[in-house]
Parts: structure tokens; sequence; C-alpha cells
């Protein structure tokens, strides 16, 4: 997914990194003992504490160490390390869970000879055990805070994943280089509500603070919270955002002229992990995007999105490369949306298949080499009225029944 | 499923039949040539004309025949026969559509010389063609009215169901035998938000009208629109149900003291055909019986079962007997609802796995027993408050896969 490393797009440049490629910062992962023999313990540092935000997963039950990082937030808004298990949640694991989650967080800090709220901490895996503290206090002894390979934080962040997920870009803000790296996890119980995964995306910039909360909220709206690969939203997701100023550009606020770009590039982080999620989707074998134009909110639009990129049975068509259009009609039908049939327009790749409420004949063998290709574009116009969204999705196969009938045993 | 067949259910009495058993119906199917092989026309008539209410899909896609239904409805709420045809859902044909639902309609009430508005019609099956009228009226034209093998009608409005779905009971009121008979289908495109599959429900009762369209809409509520297959509302569903008032019985009005007794009876007859939908899903090889209690609203209730019982997570688990309990607590903390983590327990079968919000130890071989049943119950309680609700679904299988990337072409 790194084939365009190193050219331009408009002004910005992607460049082959990830979460430590920013000036500052080091990460790195290693095996301590969670998982059978894949890496397990990810950690995440920036050399001065930088500004940072979190968006949290709206499930109820959230998750022991989401309430830590809260907790750590709450005091400074600023974070210096992260550290990250694979393979157990510390979900639903009550008092002692909590208990825990903090302890992870001061092993931490005690390594790094910092203050505890400057540590941010996050798990992902199977639900309801506690956490192996033992192997988790190892492993934190057993970091060596150098720069390692690059992929290594972000191979020990997975679980189910496929690959690792990870980004980096530059754009140049009054003379200087500024740089957005980004990692995330996530394959299975994604959904439309935040949630579903974890999401790590570093900055070097100056940035203010202010600026930097709206963003991580509006670009996870438009990207982490528009895909879905099973319509679950787990107990442990959350997105981190850190910018700790290293660039050394003058401040980016609603003033400064560059702004815009930067907000493009971090928008294009976003949307490229949110993307990278929704292509390793569990047992996926394509990436869907559906694209509605022309609805009266932006909501409308995004309701639209979700509804047909979560259905079960648009998943399963596309997965057979069979142009059931009549799937995707029924789901924009009941997103809650309310429209006019006879203003609707569906395209499959560019071949239009119903327009203005009623099929249009197209090519079947045309179509079924368009929904054979490893991404699918479904287009969406409700009408003329100004709004639109985008959201990811993935095919329903029988790879994914098989990893989650066998998911835990 | 007619295993009790003859026995008393407390003053329910289950007779071997369907739509067509209460006194004054006949009901019967054929084959037109829609489909390849199977009859794929159905029809359903009363002696005299009967109360009829209808409930529709809430699809903004509604399809043809459904406003048809409405039209003949509006004008005495009454039917006398219903005309369905498989194989072809006549949604999204636009005007063409519209005037093919008509014609069908009028075809019927010519043959059975009656005004058009005692005749409902009803389509499912593939969505965006037109229907085959040379084939319906040909069809139409050489039904013989008269009692066919019972289970013709209820074989002629299938699709993807593997099997008709069918009940009659028996009640005594005022000394006189009142039936109540139904059919139904749906197979996939089933979810919660009504729509989703056909179902007929027919009385020789005398029922104060009120009463009747009351109880369709509560009986409703509580067995179609508590069941999900794949979460996908379809654009063709109804539920149909009408009285002739042949029995003789003195009007079922609130006054009435047997109304409990008839409404006990209907609420059977809905919710066995929506359990018989649910455990006949496409590739469906359990039925799933989630049970809700302890809410502060009965709509909490509905929320969390539904939640539960649409999770993919929690169907391929259920379908690979993993007793993965992590994935439910999933689904009721994103289920919409508030509630105190720390109140929730949650059974599988009669084994507690989660108590008080924490992780029961159990065990796993007795769990898998339990989990390799035909039927699966799940058990969750949310506290002490006084709201309860039942919701019914089906595991995830590599064969709802195969059936749905292939169903069209």
């Amino acid at each position: 997914m790194m084939n365009v490393i190193g050219e331009k797009q408009g002004e910005i440049k992607l460049v082959n990194g990830g979460v430590s490629t920013p000036t500052g910062y080091l990460s790195g992962g290693l095996h301590c003992g969670i998982r059978r023999e894949k890496p397990d313990l990810g950690w995440l540092i920036s050399e001065v504490p930088a500004d940072a935000f979190a968006v949290y997963t709206k499930n109820i039950f959230q998750a022991a160490p989401l309430k830590v990082t809260q907790a750590s937030l709450s005091v400074a808004q600023k974070l210096q390390g992260i550290i990250v298990n694979s393979g157990n949640a510390n979900a639903c694991t009550g008092e002692q869970g909590l208990t825990d989650a903090y302890q992870m967080r001061e092993l931490m800090a005690d390594r790094l000879q910092i203050d505890q709220h400057y540590v941010a901490v996050a798990s992902t895996g199977v639900i309801g055990e506690f956490l192996p503290m033992g192997k988790i206090n190892k492993g934190i002894q057993a970091i060596e805070f150098k720069q390692g390979s690059v992929p290594l934080f972000e191979t020990a962040i997975l679980t189910t994943d496929t690959k690792e997920k990870k980004i980096a870009v530059q754009i140049e803000v009054d003379g200087k280089t500024v740089t957005i790296g980004g990692a995330a996890k996530g394959s299975g119980m994604i959904n439309p509500n935040m949630a579903t995964m974890l999401g790590f995306i570093t900055t070097d910039a100056v940035v203010d603070p202010n600026v930097l909360e709206q963003e991580l909220k509006t670009q996870t709206d438009q990207s982490f919270n528009m895909i879905t690969v099973d319509g679950d939203t787990s107990t442990n997701d959350m997105v981190i955002v850190m910018a700790n100023g290293l660039a050394g550009n003058e401040m980016l606020d609603h003033a400064h002229p560059d702004l815009p770009v930067f907000v493009k590039a971090l928008s294009h982080v976003f949307q490229f992990l949110a993307k990278e999620i929704a292509r390793d989707g569990e047992g996926a074998t394509k990436l869907i995007e559906v694209n509605v134009e022309g609805t009266e909110t932006e909501e409308a639009a995004r309701q639209i999105a979700k509804a047909v990129i979560s259905s079960n049975l648009v998943k399963t068509a596309i997965h057979g490369a069979d142009a059931n259009w009549g799937r995707i009609i029924t789901a924009i039908g009941y997103s809650g949306v309310q429209f006019e049939p006879n203003e609707v327009t569906v395209k499959i790749g560019d071949k239009t298949v119903v327009e203005n409420g009623l099929p249009k004949p197209f090519d079947e063998a045309e179509l079924k080499s368009i929904l054979e290709q490893d991404e699918v574009k479904l287009y969406i116009n409700m009408g003329s009225s100004h709004y639109s969204a985008l959201g990811w999705g993935c095919d329903l196969s029988y790879e994914y029944i098989r990893i989650n009938a066998l998911y835990r045993t």
C-alpha cells in the first residue's frame, strides 16, 4: 500500500516510516509471552512531553486501559510514552483489571523516569482474562529504548490482523519539514461507532492544542468511524494523537496559512489507516468504498454509507462478484434516512445499475470484472442536495466464519 | 416442529394445519413458471370478507405489491383473497411495477368475482425485475378454488427457505371452537425492523377490529420484529391478519373474558412462526434465543436482545460452539442502552459465564455441549428493574456465505 512512497501527492510527501518517523519519537516492540510467538508488547515514546488527545470506544464495557489513559490525559493533556499489549484486552476484569492497567502504566513510567500521567496504556485481545502481569513486567523491563526496525511497534499491537498498518507523510510549514506518522490495528470487532481498533498518530508539528483536539475528532469521524468489518464495537478501541512540537514551525492555529495543508496531511494519514483496517478485515479479500452524495445533511450521507457497508448481503454479493444491486438499494432504504426513491442513482465502479430509482440494464460480464477487483467502489447519488460521505468496508467470506467460529479456542 | 400436535398447551390446542384450517378459508398453490420448478403462486381466500389489517416494511423502497395491498385495505379494511408470488419481488420496478401489481389484484378479483379492494397482493424474490405478467395471468386462471394439500400455499410463498412454516391452534370461546392459522416465509433479508418476511394469520373468530389491529402490532413487535438473520430489512415484508367471524363466538373485545386466551393463542402463533423463520435463516444450523431481563424499559430490553442476536461475532462463536461470552458482553455494551456494567449477569443455557460484570469460571466441555444443541438459549440479566424481551436469531455459517455470494446468479 506504500506504493506512492516518495512521490508528491499535492503538497504531501509520503515517506517510508511509521509512528516514530516524526522528529523525537522512538518506538519498538518485543515478545513478552502473552501471545505464543508473535511480538505482543509495543512501546512508543517522545523525547519531550507531547500535547496529546484521545477518543475512546462508546461501548459501556469500556476496558481498564482506556480508563487509565483517560486518567493520565486528564492531568496535563500530555503524553510522553505509550505501552500497548496485544493478546489480552484487559476488559471485563473489574477492579483487578484496573489495578493491573495502573501497574502497567507505573512500570512504564518507572522505566522512563517520568511522571505516571505522561504514560498511556492500551490493550487488545481476548476479553475477560486478567493480564499476566509477570510477563508484562518482564517485558517492560526488557525494553531497550532505542529505535528498532520500524514495524516492530506496528507489529506488536496486532491481533488477528494479517499485516501492520503504518504510514508517514511530510509537509513543509514555515520552511520546516513537518512529519506525521501513524499506526493502527484492527481486524475484527470493527464497526462504525469509533471503537474496535487502536490508532496512534504522532507528529513533530507545533500545533495549537485546540486545533489538535478538534482535528482528532473530525478526522476520526471521517475515517475510523466510517469503516466497518463486522458491525461490532469493541470494548478497547482508542485513537491517540501526539504532537511534540520538535519540528520548530510557527504554531499551526486557525490563523496559520499552512493549517489547511496540515489538516489535509492529517486526513490522509487517518483515512489511509482506516482503509488499511477495512482492507485487512477478518477474512476480507476486497476493500469496498462507498461514496454517498446529494444528501441534505452529512449525517444522512454517513448513515447511508454505513448501512450499505454494513450489510451482510451486500458484503457477500461483492464477495461473490455478483452485481446484486437490489441489496444495495435495500440497505439504502432501511438506513433510516428519508428520501425520494426516484432520485436515487447507484453505480458499481463507473457503471450505472440504478438510475432515478429504476434498474438500468448493464453488461453482466463487465460488472463481474469490476467486482472481481481488489477494490470495489460504489457510488450512490441521493439527489441534488450538497452533502456527502465516504465509507469503507470489506467483503464477507468463508474465511471470516472460519476465523470467528474458532477464535478463542 | 409440530411435535406437540394434538396436545394441550394450557387452553391452547395445537392442530395439524395452516392458514386454511380456520372455518371458511381455502388455500393452495401452483407452479406458474417464475421459479424453475417449485410452486411459485400461492392463494388464500375466505368464504366471506374478513376484517383485515396489515403491517408493512419500513424500507423506503417499499415494493409495489405493498402499496396495492395498502390501497385495498384503505377502502373497507376487509379482505377476501390474497395472491402471492415467489421468485420475483416486484420491487424497484417503478410505475410498471405498480401497474403489474394492480393487474395481479384485478386478475384475482375477477376470478373470485369480488371487488378488487377485497384482494391483497404480495411478492417475494429478486429485486428489480418486472413481473412476468403472462405467467402470472396463466397461473391465476389455472387456480382451482378448492382445498389442496395443506402446505401448498405455505410452499408456494417460499424463496431460499428450506421448509414451510405453518401452524394452527384452537381454543374454546363461548363454547365454540375458534381456530387461528398461520403461515410465513423468510430466510434471508431478515432483521428486527419488521419487514424481511411475509406472514399470513387467519382466524374464524369474531373479533373487535380495534383489538385485531392492536394485537397485530403488539404481536408483530414481540415476534417478527424480534428476529434477525442478517440485519437486512427487505423491501417487501408484510404481515396480514384476517378474521372472518365464522366461528360464531360472541365478539372478542376488551370486555370478553376469553380475550386473554385468544391473545395468548395469537401470540403463540406469531412467536412460533417467527422462531421458525429464525431457525430456517439462510445457512442456519441453530436457533438462538436471547432472553433479556431487568431493564428499565421494554425498549431497552429489546435493543439489547437485538444487538446480541445481530452480532456476527456472537453468531459465528455459537456456530463454532465457542463459549466466547466476551462477544455477548461487547454487543450488550454497544447496544445503545445505558446500564451499570457491574450489574450484568450472562448465562449460556443454565450456566452462568458472567456474574455482576465479572467472568465466572465454567467447565468448557459442559458449555460446548450446550452450544452444540439445535437451540441455544442466552439469558441476560441487566439489573433489578422489571422489563424484559425475547429475541431470536441463528448462527452464521459457511453456508450463509455460499448462499449469498451466489444467490442471484
